[in-house]
């Protein structure tokens, strides 16, 4: 259905083939899920069936999962641009579109193929990819409890003197332990002023009494991902601290009423936007609001003050208003959101409190 | 001193300039580390001060890193290819070359700056990344010294019945209790007929007696990354079992002493493999036999039967043989080896056991 859907599109752009070149879109498309950044390509010509270019290496595993597609190895010394040209030439097309090629790849097709126009188009897959299903939704709700008991596990170990690596150690066992399968990304432990660094990953610095620790993981689920952040602090929170907490999680309950489909991308983040910025710390929120969650960590729709993408039902959004101050730290409060109609639901439920009970 | 032999190198390929585009090699040249696919770019003139841009979220984290180069920031809503563009216009450079972009941004580049040629060459980044520094080595050393308590712990709470996941989750709490900043890759443990996956990540599957578990994993200091894979039986391996092993472990051991300065790459992957062959599992083999690591997980030199590489001092390569047989299961051994002017190091120094004892 997914391919008969994505021939459709292809035709109406005028694409007589398509390169999907993302192991996610690839998966997406086939079922069978490669490595990241695995040299992977499903050339979809328009009236034929699929064929699928891996690599030996991932022979067994893709003729388990891959559906819909012929599959073809790449075997070790042989290049995947040769593959691709030779199997193009056959299909005799004049019009290829592609997810993403690096250019030293796309220069090779093109200049081999000289009466072929090769033309990127990513937003053909994300036009499906952004709109999650219910069998798609239901692994992100699995993925996003996974974070929420890695959220609560943090939760509970933080106290004086333990190191950011050991929060995340934590963390990421408890998950592990219920079955992640991987995590969304490189979980994030950044305490005192080293939070005021938004993808500080972590250190062996030893979190103190009144530190601003900020929290930020996720979890994989059949390839879905979650991502959820929560800021906390060690004992009791000085006023800037609360002042500055209280606004973000305004900002992002606010925010968070606007969420529906229909709602324009950059209005939803002009809400939270306008409120920090009230709030006197607007040019500390130095990012947009959320960004789509699925197979990626990032992907579209992007919510940010330039943004041109209007929400739509099943869309899987994060809703993370921050404030960064150097040599003070942050405060970020994420949530995975989900689209519906008429409102949106948090799929990530930890309670966003700043002080661990 | 790196950016000085980089202009120099430069030079020699007439390049006016030239865009450092990968978070890896951005940290590399300026000391500033971004998240992975974060977009960063170090635009290098030949004759005069490199100019970091970064989005405004590392603005903090690049001023505190970023050494030899200008920072300026692309705001919300700026787009990176604008930046460039505009940068590139006022150095009135008529040769670019770049690191790598993907083809919508390449074409950008080169339909607004007609006079321009935009020349994609990795090369130039490689030539340097692939020879390790004496503090390189040190962090990969340090990586490698994570990884070995990683697979120390798995080896430990191996048991019938505990699930794929529940290892990793042992192995990962292990490398993170003692400042594993992130993990060099999606840590893998596959069992029984699952070892047959060379990518297989870890499942809710129960290890039972008698599965042959494949643990892959590596962790990251400093950025650096590290990389090693033990094959163990719980209980008594059967006589097939145990003679792919020993094939495989020997392919390893001849292998690693063909290893040092000047030996061609595919000359030290035929080693291996004739021994493989031999055994009747050539067929089996079917990936080459390792990769240089660094910042990144999969790096030059290759080594393969095809690989035109010639190893050299500095090297820090993978030397992984593996058998995968459908159906049955597999055997990897690997190891993070540091290539010296007459020899080889194993810097993964974990015993390699097929049975824990």
């Amino acid at each position: 259905m997914r391919i008969k859907a994505l021939k459709s599109a292809m035709a109406d752009v005028g694409f007589d083939a398509y390169l999907v070149t993302s192991a996610t879109s690839v998966y997406y498309f086939t079922g069978f899920l490669d490595i990241r950044d695995a040299p992977v390509t499903l050339i979809v010509p328009v009236d034929q069936e699929p064929v699928l270019y891996v690599s030996e290496l991932s022979s067994v595993a893709a003729r388990d999962e891959a559906k819909n597609c012929n599959i073809k190895l790449v075997r070790m010394g042989e290049q995947f641009p040769n593959k691709i040209l030779k199997e193009l030439s056959m299909l005799r097309v004049r019009r290829v579109g592609f997810e993403a090629l690096l250019t030293h790849i796309f220069l090779r097709l093109s200049r081999s193929l000289k009466d072929v126009r090769f033309d990127p188009n990513a937003d053909l897959v994300w036009k499906f990819r952004k709109i999650k299903s219910d069998t798609e939704i239901a692994y992100i709700r699995r993925a996003a409890a996974m974070a929420d008991v890695g959220i609560r596990t943090a939760g509970e170990v933080l106290k004086p003197g333990i190191r950011e690596c050991e929060v995340v150690a934590e963390a990421e066992y408890a998950m592990r332990s219920i079955g992640a399968e991987a995590f969304a990304f490189d979980t994030i432990v950044v305490s005192g002023s080293r939070s005021a660094l938004p993808h500080g990953s972590c250190s062996t610095k030893k979190i103190q009494l009144g530190d601003l620790v900020i929290i930020d993981l996720g979890a994989v689920c059949h390839g879905y991902r979650s991502d959820i952040t929560r800021t906390m602090v060690i004992g009791k929170p000085s006023p800037k601290q609360s002042r500055i907490f209280n606004l973000v999680l305004n900002a992002q309950e606010r925010a968070f009423k606007a969420i529906k489909a229909g709602a324009k991308a950059w209005q939803v983040d002009a809400i939270a936007r306008r409120i920090i910025k009230r709030g006197g710390y607007g040019k500390y929120f130095i990012h947009g609001l959320g960004h789509g969650v699925g197979l990626d960590i990032h992907e579209p729709p992007k919510l940010g003050p330039k943004s041109k993408d209007v929400l739509s039902k099943g869309n899987v959004i994060t809703n993370e208003p921050g404030v960064y101050v150097h040599g003070f730290g942050g405060v970020r409060i994420e949530d995975t959101v989900l689209v519906h109609k008429n409102e949106a639901e948090r799929i990530t439920r930890s309670p966003p409190e700043l002080v661990e009970d």
